[in-house]
C-alpha cells in the first residue's frame, strides 16, 4: 500500500519530537516556530522524503471545490437529516462533498482532517465541538473555513451552528418536574461517546436538582441500533432493585420508542406507571400509535444555516461565529399533562 | 467556484459529439478510437484547456490508497450495516474510503465515479448493478477494480457480491402461500427507485402467480423514514375499496414495523386479520414486542466478502466475478404457521 510509504506531518513531528501543529507551521513558514526548529523540521522532512504534494496540494493556489464532512456514525437518525439540508445547499453553491465516519473516535477524526488538508479541501464540517485539542489548534493556525455543526460554544474553531444541549436538557427537566415526576431516569450510550447526550443529561439533572431531586438513575447501553438500545436499557432499569423510576428520558426518540415497546410488552401503562420522553422530534413521531413527549430540534434548518455560513466564510465574508438554533418542547401522550401527579 | 472552470471529459465529449468513454479512450491512448477522432478529441481538449492532473492524476503512476464508495442514501438501515463490515476490512488492508450518496440518481452516481477517477482512486464500490450504461462501459474500458455490492448478475462491471433479490422474493412468496395466504399486497417506494425492491416484488409475484393468484395489490410511498413509509402505505392499502389483503409484505423490516403499528392502532389483529412480512432480518427484530416474519440477508458478511474480493482484485488476483450470498426465511409471529389457514 502506498499509505505505508507516505510520510505525513505526524511522522515528522514524532521524529523531531514536536506537535503536528508545529510541523505544519514550520512547513508553511507561518510564525510561531523558531528558525532553528524550523530548520530541523525541514531537514527531517527531507530525510524522511515528505511529499506535501502527494495529492492535490500541487494545486494549492487553485481554488478547490471540495468539502470534507466528518460524522460520528451512519447508524444515526440525526446526521442524515442535518446533512440533507447541508449538502443540498453546498451542492447548489458548486461544492462537492465527501463523508467519513469516526465512530466517535477523536484520533480518527484528526486523521480524516489531515487527509482533507492534503487534498486541499476548501472547507471542513465537523460534528460537535469536542475534538482533539491539537487538531483544533492546527485548524485555527491554518485558518481553514471550518463549520462545527449540531453543538455550540462561544469559541468555535471557526464557526458553529447548533443547539444548546444543556439548555435543551434543562427545558425537558423543568417540563417533567411540572408534570409531577420525581424519580427520573435516563437511558443513553456509554459516557463520553456522545458528548451532546451527556450535556443533555447534565441539563436534565440540573433541573431536577434545582427542584430538590438529587438522584437520577442512568442506564448506559452499548448497542448500535437505537430502538434496540432503548429496549435493552429500559429492561435493565426496570430490573434494578429499589423503587421504579416514574419517568424515563432517552437519548433520542428511537430509543424512547424502544423503551415504550418494552413497557407495552410488560403491560406497564404509560404514562400511568412510567412516563417516557425522547429527543429530536423526528418524523417517526408523527406516525407512532401514540406520540412521544420530546424536544424538537431543527435538524434540516440547522444544516442549511450551517452550510450557508460556511459558503459565506469560504467567500471571505465575516459571519456570526456561533449560532444557536431554537429547540422546543413537544408534549406527547407518554407523559402526564402539566400539573397532573405522577405518583 | 473552480468547478465551473474545470473542464471534464464529459464537456469534451459534448463538444466533439462523442461519448465520455470515447474521450477517455482517446486521452489515454487506448484502442477503439480512430486516429482522426483521437486527433480531434486531443485538439478539443487543448482548446478547452482540459487538465487531467487537476487533483491526483499527477500521481497516476503511484499507487493510490483511496476507495470511493457510492450509496443511494444515508436514510437506510441496510447500507450502514454493509459498510460496517466493508470499511473495517478495507481500512485494515490500508485503504482510505470516501462516501457519497446518489439519492437513487444514476447521473449523480456517474458524476461521482468521474470524480473518483480524477482522484486516481484505487477502486470503486457501487451499490447494486443497475447503472447508467455509459458509465458501465467506461469503467469496463478503464479496467479499474470495481465492486458492485448488494445485488448480483452474471456479467458485472468487474466483480459483484450480493443476494439474489428475485429468488429471495420468490422464497418469501412460497412461504406465504404455504401459510395459506391468497390476497397478497406489497408496500414499497416509487417504482424504479430501489431496483432491488422491485426485483423482490417480481419474485414474490412470480410465486403467487405460480400458485394461481394473479392479483397483487401494490402501494408505493414516497417518504424517507422507513417506519413512516410503512405506516402510510398500510393505511392507504387498508382504505382501498374491495377486499382487504390477507397478508402485506414490505420493502424492509422497518416498514413492516410501521405497518404493524398501524394494525395495532386500528385493532386489526395480526396475523388473524392480516399477516405482516418484512425483509432483511435487522437487529430491530430481536427486541420487537413480537418478531416479524422476514428474510434474513447477511449484510455485514456481504460487506466483508465484497471488501476482501476488491482488495484481492486490486492486488491483481483473479477472483470469482459474481458471488451470491445466502438468504433464509425467518418465521416470526406476524404470519400464520405453515399449513394454517389465513382465511
Amino acid at each position: 500500500m502506498t499509505r505505508k510509504i507516505n510520510v505525513g506531518i505526524k511522522d515528522i513531528g514524532r521524529a523531531v519530537g514536536v506537535s503536528m501543529m508545529t510541523v505544519s507551521r514550520a512547513l508553511r513558514g507561518v510564525e510561531g516556530v523558531s528558525p532553528a526548529m524550523r530548520a530541523e523540521i525541514l531537514r527531517m522532512a527531507e530525510v524522511m522524503d515528505y511529499r506535501p504534494n502527494r495529492t492535490a496540494r500541487s494545486l494549492a493556489s487553485a481554488r478547490s471545490s471540495l468539502i470534507g464532512i466528518s460524522i460520528p456514525t451512519l447508524f444515526s437518525d440525526v446526521f442524515p437529516e442535518i446533512l440533507d439540508g447541508m449538502r443540498a445547499t453546498l451542492s447548489h453553491a458548486g461544492f462537492d462533498t465527501v463523508i467519513d465516519t469516526t465512530d466517535y473516535d477523536r484520533s480518527r477524526e484528526a486523521a480524516w482532517v489531515e487527509r482533507m488538508l492534503d487534498w486541499n479541501a476548501a472547507g471542513l464540517v465537523l460534528s460537535g465541538i469536542d475534538h482533539a485539542p491539537e487538531m483544533r489548534d492546527h485548524l485555527r493556525a491554518l485558518q481553514i473555513p471550518t463549520l462545527e455543526i449540531w453543538d455550540v460554544c462561544d469559541d468555535p474553531i471557526d464557526i458553529c451552528v447548533g443547539v444548546d444541549h444543556h439548555a435543551a436538557g434543562e427545558m425537558l427537566g423543568r417540563h417533567l418536574i411540572a408534570c409531577g415526576y420525581r424519580r427520573p431516569a435516563f437511558v443513553s450510550v456509554p459516557e463520553g461517546r456522545d458528548r451532546r447526550a451527556d450535556k443533555r443529561l447534565a441539563g436534565l439533572r440540573a433541573s431536577f436538582e434545582a427542584a430538590g431531586v438529587a438522584e437520577m438513575m442512568v442506564e448506559r447501553v452499548d448497542r448500535r441500533a437505537a430502538f434496540v438500545a432503548g429496549a435493552v436499557g429500559t429492561e435493565a432499569l426496570l430490573n434494578r432493585p429499589g423503587p421504579r423510576p416514574d419517568v424515563i428520558a432517552y437519548l433520542n426518540d428511537h430509543m424512547a420508542f424502544g423503551g415504550l415497546s418494552v413497557c407495552e410488552r410488560l403491560e406497564l401503562p404509560v404514562p400511568q406507571a412510567v412516563g417516557i420522553a425522547g429527543f429530536n422530534g423526528l418524523e417517526l413521531n408523527t406516525v407512532l400509535p401514540r406520540p412521544i413527549t420530546t424536544v424538537r430540534t431543527p435538524l434540516n434548518a440547522m444544516g442549511v444555516t450551517g452550510a450557508r455560513n460556511l459558503v459565506a466564510r469560504m467567500n471571505g465574508a465575516v459571519v456570526v461565529r456561533s449560532i444557536i438554533m431554537p429547540t422546543r418542547l413537544q408534549e406527547g401522550d407518554t407523559t402526564w399533562a402539566v400539573g397532573a401527579s405522577a405518583a
